[in-house]
């Protein structure tokens, strides 16, 4: 079931304009499809003391994508996700804006979805690449979420 | 070899206004010491679309101590610091200002800095507990930091 153009345009700026800290930040959401999205941490608005970007951006641009991935695969009348747990490695020092990719297929997103509605909750998890703009991981972390029904 | 009230103030100072990012989210380094800080984040600037602290703040204020605390016990002029790994367990959902206190003693201090002086680097770690204004610990962390020395 593909998102139609309209959607698209909705969960982009739902995206970028969720609360203000990601606003703060210029978070740009670059395209988006059913269980895919791609997110990009502008470097000058999140640049450190010494002049790279600061850790707290690179691990936001990698959390993000759970709210997005939500909002184009799952039922946002009757689920709501969480964040559980995440890991964060540093590479590389981030000198340039950074970009993540996160992609659930339609079977993960099935499975997700069907044990939320038997149990109340389901944890899904995957692993964020985070790349500069040559396309060098800065960062790679592992992140954990939970689907839960609304009102169980 | 205890701070003045003078260093103190500059460390809190440096801490709460080190970059944007930090100045954004209103963080407030409420005491220091040599070898230990309290922070806070405080809660209404980093609401979430839901109405809890987003957990980029909350990776944020686990995170930010290694800085505060690096300028409480090292030489700012011949060693720096990297955070190379994190890892953050989300407990419960935090409804007011957060805080965290970091303590690192005098015996991993010159651990830390003798070993960074002979090999040029040395790792450090700690775990923090981030607490709620009821003493509820709202989420775990544990920090992977790299001292270096400066020109190796």
């Amino acid at each position: 079931m593909a998102l139609s153009e309209e959607q698209k345009t909705i969960i982009k700026t739902a995206s970028d304009k969720t609360f203000p800290f990601v606003e703060r930040c210029e978070v740009q959401t670059l395209e988006v499809e059913r269980g895919y999205c791609k997110m990009l941490m502008p470097l000058k608005p999140n640049l450190n003391h010494v002049g790279i970007m600061y850790a707290g951006a690179l691990y936001t641009i990698a959390e993000l994508p759970g709210g997005t991935i939500y909002l184009t695969s799952f039922d946002t009348k009757r689920f709501y996700p969480i964040v559980k747990d995440m890991s964060i490695r540093f590479r590389r020092p981030a000198t340039t804006d950074v970009t993540v990719e996160v992609t659930l297929s339609e079977e993960e997103i099935s499975r997700i979805e069907s044990t939320t509605e038997e149990t109340g909750k389901c944890d899904f998890e995957w692993d964020v690449e985070i790349k500069d703009a040559n396309g060098e991981v800065v960062a790679i972390t592992h992140n954990v979420y939970q689907l839960r029904k609304i009102g169980s």
